[in-house]
């Protein structure tokens, strides 16, 4: 399965006024590093989107284990984990240097224009193996 | 022209580091009170948009005068200064009881579902002239 | 234990482009529940933090199983679940109409302002539990 | 006076149902390009805010040219026009590529953490104005 490292810095906007960064945004910040992996096996999201199909998240969840404060570098581990017929599953790990911020999953299902629930792109599940796609030839 | 006046309740989610609501949030609330002026001359934003019309930001502003705080009752008093061709202006007034908390602006125009600027629907003008229109009978 | 009922009209600001509600906002509005519930067993959070109480989010969850859109009116059922020597679990339900969007649930420790966890103040576990508080004579 | 260019990358969360980038959010990208310029200069908002000065906004405008859309790569032109005695003033133009997207403007007031309106500290001043300070010899 597939696995990609990215980082965010936290923005002022994302404190709350209890000084760190409110929970809710660290979803936002799962976003960013799924984009990343998507980027980086050649899928990029916005491309699936042109292509008819979309990612819904279909759950989700976070434990936080320390907060994160304002201005921090926070690198996001995503890994792939699996991917069923028709939905995938991403596991994430938030660090700050090397104290372990949350853990984090996400589910998302793959449904078309509609929000009909559809199998994925054949492309994607090839990349998202770590095969090579005749896109990358 | 038209005037409202709405209320919302401030978010921690909304709050900052600084213990106060960020800047960029009193453009959500504006948008509220937007939608319920909207609301209040029976042109609901939501049938605009079903009807084909957008009313995307052209401008906005902003002075802050006092700070709002988490759990902070905030009445907006917002009036729909001036209708034009093709754009429309609203100014707000945010009060916490007495005190006023911020003067803003927004402008809008009347875009189709491919951006381009259109006029605004006749019912639309009618409404925010303060005029009974026929769907009023 | 006590239960709440609560609700939110979707803003413009929580949609994104693939036209529902972003699935962190939910979050936010899990926020707006527990408020109201902490509201209703005359415990403002406010007041909490005040005595020099916090209630961080430890952790949450969320399964979507029908989108919000933009204006919709949801109800969220919140249920104060269980408190431990010093965490609180909660559960949610949100509905348009009859139909269930979402089933969630938070966790909560009591820190001081020093971030140090600490048991929650008595009388909240006394009306967290129903029961009658002096305050309320 | 000082000039800087930073860059952000839309994100999915900052979008809307009209399919692109809600107005608000903008707000937050001028807080990651002045957050930049401060670095820029040797003077991180952090330590500033350790050194007990914080910069709320005291008005903020912004003129929206073209639409930006989610995955979009926005550069931040940033300059700090004018260092009053007790605010500053800073102007920002958005593009992607050469394409201009928005103008903005955000004037901040130097308070103490009572909230009271104080003078920039020496080395800001000194830094902002582009001269050498002794911390960064």
């Amino acid at each position: 399965m597939v696995k990609d490292v990215t980082s965010i810095r936290v923005r002022y906007q994302e404190t709350d006024k209890m000084g760190i960064a409110y929970h809710g945004n660290y979803f936002t910040w799962l976003e960013v590093a799924r984009i990343h992996l998507l980027d980086s096996i050649n899928c990029p999201y916005s491309k699936l989107e042109e292509a008819g199909y979309f990612l819904p998240v279909i759950s989700c969840s976070c434990e936080f284990k320390n907060p994160a404060k304002f201005d921090d570098r926070i690198e996001i581990e995503v890994c792939l984990r699996e991917i069923g017929q028709v939905r995938i599953n991403l596991e994430y790990t938030l660090r700050r240097d090397e104290l372990i911020l949350a853990h984090a999953k996400t589910s998302h299902a793959f449904v078309n224009e509609h929000g009909k629930v559809v199998r994925p792109p054949k492309d994607f599940a090839t990349s998202a193996n770590g095969e090579t796609t005749l896109g990358d030839v």
